[in-house]
């Protein structure tokens, strides 16, 4: 009744390995939920082999899937941030953007959204109020719409306020197909404006973390960017957005699922002063601090200036940039040019430096 | 891009009335997460406004939408019972058959879920495999792949070893709508086999309420069941599983809703012997106690008679039952005939006797 068509190219399952075996940890630290190597190891050791089909392990943003003729994105995200509200946004704009642009990282036209609330007994139901209307101006901005939910209540002591989870389907046009799997050497890579803006937000008012930083939050939906990216390069290779981990966690893991070897140059990569300014104080490499509003896009050579035009002219790309490209070399590996000329690899993290960042 | 078109009839916003305003709770109470009147409330006094679109308004247990010209049911559910693992299943069996069962409530055949675990840092990744196998496993059985998912970690005492969220997509044939606006007097009202497992098999291995009643949960997948009565009845006129709240939730959500009167006969509700024993040693009523492998439907009574004979040729629907009918008298109300020849309204209860059931 539904065939599953996963992508244009065939996707092995096997192409995509994790490097290291699943660790001798008995139990569940907060690095399994970071999005770095100890993420990586639970979907591929635990959670592909129970589940056993080969659309997950394509190991995309979202899911692409065929039902009824259509073909569609699928993706799902829980959001444990904390705290609820934080210089920017708030974890109703994370739930909308980050699932609207999971969808659009698989080159979807985002269209409908789920929203389920796990509430702990004793928060306020203002506080909720805040948290939905939130979403529903997320989703609005967004162009999409929120037409199923759900609402559960835990305990108090066995939850953190709100946590939300929030799904979404969409639309992927005929020839579009972008997936990790596709970066061929020589493809140019774009990211589409300054890194690490999220993640500082949120360490700006964690508590014991407060370090006065201006920074606010990058949280933005980047359904229609990829569109105007499409319209002048429907053949992107491959779209990702740098959430939990930071761009480096993403190009490692197209430079992994491509096997195709990615240079980028360290000082091309924008980042905000301020967010400079706090990853000194703090010690942090902004290559690894979380984005929400950001995407990073392996563009054939040829279609690099369109596409680097189209992202400029678009609101959420105006700060697009060209910080690499992908090389016969070192296949599945990504390297920095640094400043000083040398050059160093940029590998998986083990987890997020902060846990609950989105 | 996308057009919504949530069921064939059209569906008023307003027509869905929720009995009282939002009660003057300051907090979340447990009753907001438990399906009755205080769950009601939240949906149609925050959650409505918050998002402002006439889909979600519908509800039915899933949303209908129109997507590249495929007609799509989109349902999303999050799972916190407790114990994780209780006689007859597990949270990933509920996980996978809540929402295989919330599309096909909308007469879909369930195609694709996501999964989304929340893990409490510290709980043991034998568990988090286990339930992870439960949901391979349960999926395999309702026909439906797991190709998307997401994890998240929380710090110990903010969480409880594992929360769920799966979203589910399903395709909806042409002519079928089934929604709870759409039941008539003159319906038969059919259940597709005892009520009050599920919910009695949870209490009977929670902490403080042991009583030694062998009842097992009735956890199961019912798109099958669904297809088997579309095939005889493609116009079935509104289905619902009664989870949370029970038998008597799903007849009151379709009597407000459609507007028409529900008068049931007790005795001809079936109900397991060991589940009336425990209700009686509890003083719970089994027409409140959660099922999560039952369907309420209401039928076309010129169909009445194939729909049961399709239902009781099915493992799932061996034990259907017609239990009553709509009629013109008093609308919106459910009434139940009782043994002693009375009869009583069957209210709304305020929420679920029992939190995290599901």
């Amino acid at each position: 009744m539904a065939d599953t068509t996963s992508h244009t190219v065939p996707v092995d399952p096997t192409a995509w390995s994790c490097p290291v075996p699943l660790r001798d940890h008995p139990v569940v630290v907060t690095g399994h939920g970071g999005g770095g190597a100890l993420s990586a190891e639970l979907t591929e050791h635990l959670f592909l082999p129970a589940y056993g089909n080969t659309v997950l392990a394509a190991m995309a943003d979202s899911a692409t899937v065929t039902l009824g003729g259509a073909r569609l994105a699928f993706s799902t995200d829980s959001y444990v941030v904390r705290p609820l509200f934080f210089p920017g946004g708030s974890i109703g704009d994370l739930a909308v953007n980050g699932t609207v642009n999971d969808l659009a990282m698989s080159g979807a036209r985002p269209a409908f959204l789920s929203c389920g609330f796990i509430l702990e007994e004793g928060v306020e139901l203002s506080v909720v109020r805040r948290v939905a209307e939130a979403v529903g101006t997320a989703a609005a901005a967004a162009g999409v719409q929120v037409v199923t939910g759900d609402t559960k209540v835990v305990e108090a002591g066995h939850g953190d306020g709100v946590y939300l989870n929030t799904s979404g389907i969409g639309l992927v046009p005929e020839g579009v197909a972008p997936c990790p799997q596709r970066a061929v050497p020589g493809d140019v890579v774009i990211v589409s404006g300054p890194v690490g803006a999220h993640g500082i937000a949120i360490m700006s008012v964690r508590e014991g973390l407060e370090f006065g930083a201006d920074v606010v939050s990058d949280t933005a939906p980047l359904g229609g960017l990829v569109e105007a990216m499409l319209a002048v390069a429907p053949d992107l290779h491959a779209l990702r957005d740098p959430t939990r981990g930071g761009l480096a966690t993403s190009l490692h893991e197209i430079a992994t699922a491509s096997g195709t070897g990615v240079e980028i140059v360290e000082r091309d990569v924008p980042v905000p002063d301020a967010v400079s300014a706090a990853c000194g104080f703090l010690g942090l490499d902004p290559l690894y601090v979380a984005n929400e509003g950001r995407l990073v896009a392996f563009v054939p050579r040829d279609r690099a200036d369109a596409v680097l035009a189209a992202m400029r002219a678009y609101p959420h790309g105006s700060g697009a940039a060209v910080i690499g490209e992908c090389v016969a070399d070192h296949p599945g590996l990504v390297v920095a040019r640094t400043s000083l000329g040398g050059t160093r690899v940029v590998d998986l993290p083990l987890g997020e430096q902060l846990p609950r960042i989105c």
